[in-house]
């Protein structure tokens, strides 16, 4: 199932997308769909409704340099453990919102495509070989980062945490094999990363044991996988666009503050 | 006023602290008391209540080496910025519950009390002059860190990050100029770390304004100030507190996650 958050005019509500290209529709749930779909009978065509993050999570758990072609354009070799680092809630947008860049503390704002997973139940200490329980959907992601801060304040909080920037969407994508999936970053149409998820260093499962080693996590938390190489800067009024194979495409312009 | 979260047998409910040492009761108050304290008319003696976290946080922006003499002890000149990060909303207890301490990851985890900022208002961009506007109040942190992971990291998420790691409490004051007030962290009752908010080196205001640069807080989200000199390792059994001038002592007892 596709699980969309939407606004068809007042309010916003979860539905799930069926139906095949140019022909989709929005079939309202309610409440909300983890832990169990119950439709309305409400339905919308697609293209007349508006999507907004699919998930607002308690919190976002991401990789750095989990591909290793990506680790190496960084500088460095690939890190033996994944490493972990934050974003904060307040930094998630839905597809189609804008990404608002920060002019005034940061000349250099990169895009970074991800795999990004959704959490369905409250957990801790996930053995590997259970992790599949624990997952409710993945949807895309994009970790954008203000790369000059990255760089100067060594820890990414503040580069990575400025508001609009964890677009995620444009759905989640409950039924889906994530061990090996195209992935696609592309500016203005141009591809920039292009990568399979079967290149993580650090697949779906090990992340989240990794991960419930050290925190309990709970239903909408996010992790993101990762960034392929290829990273690169923005500019005010390119489109970037994050495809991954099995979800769809989540596109957002970026905007000047002022 | 000392605004508490606090449980008389069934449920969580907020209250106020009121009345002199010995003699405290805390009167019930419906809600969140975030806007507006409206009292129930009833009231327990403090004794006979449990305390927890005042407040869950929606995040924790924490600031790294804000105190000069404690940048030092760990090795470096104190940055001319603020460094931010972030813990989890998962790592936060009240006081009187238990630091878990991970063994099988971490063989040193380290105290640093600090004083905590509680935000009441939806902000953005907030100018250093008007920052006490949206301050709802004060409690003290302990901000546990497994110092060994920190190190071996680079990046500080999962070092700060463990479930327990982020006791907060034993109350929220919300009348206090937090500019020059003595911190005093103690292990089994002997001082650890003594210093005063006014070697802060960037001050509560400036923490505001610098962080709502980046990202919008929310009624509840919580800045740890930064710790002072005198950080050090906590064993099994220990009990440590974190007291400050004009709010009250943090206590948790470490114990075996085994």
């Amino acid at each position: 199932m596709r699980i969309a958050r939407f606004s068809a005019g007042e309010g916003v509500t979860y539905g799930v997308v069926e139906g095949g290209p140019g022909e989709e529709f929005v079939s309202s749930v309610a409440g909300h769909p983890i832990g169990g779909v119950q439709f309305t009978g409400e339905r919308f065509p697609l293209a007349e409704v508006r999507l907004v993050a699919p998930i607002i999570p308690t919190k976002i758990i991401a990789i750095g340099k989990n591909y290793a072609d990506h680790a190496r354009e960084m500088g460095g070799e690939p890190p033996a453990e994944p490493v972990i680092f934050s974003k904060p809630s307040s930094a998630v947008i839905g597809p189609g919102e804008a990404i608002v860049y920060p002019e005034k503390l940061s000349e250099r704002v990169d895009f970074e495509g991800e795999l990004a997973v959704v959490i369905g139940r409250l957990c801790r200490d996930v053995p590997v070989e259970r992790a599949k329980e624990v997952i409710f959907g993945y949807t895309c992601a994009n970790d954008v980062t203000a790369r000059d801060l990255q760089a100067k304040d060594g820890q990414w909080t503040r580069a990575k945490g400025f508001d609009t920037f964890c677009p995620l969407g444009p759905w989640i994508q409950t039924d889906l094999d994530p061990s090996d999936l195209a992935i696609t970053t592309t500016v203005n149409g141009e591809i920039r990363q292009s990568a399979r998820t079967s290149q993580l260093m650090h697949d779906v499962p090990a992340l989240i044991a990794y991960v419930t080693a050290v925190m309990t996590l709970i239903p909408g938390d996010v992790i993101l996988t990762g960034t392929p190489a290829g990273v690169g800067p923005l500019s005010i009024g390119d489109e970037v666009g994050v495809g991954i194979e099995g979800i769809g495409t989540l596109t957002n312009r970026v905007v000047s503050r002022d």
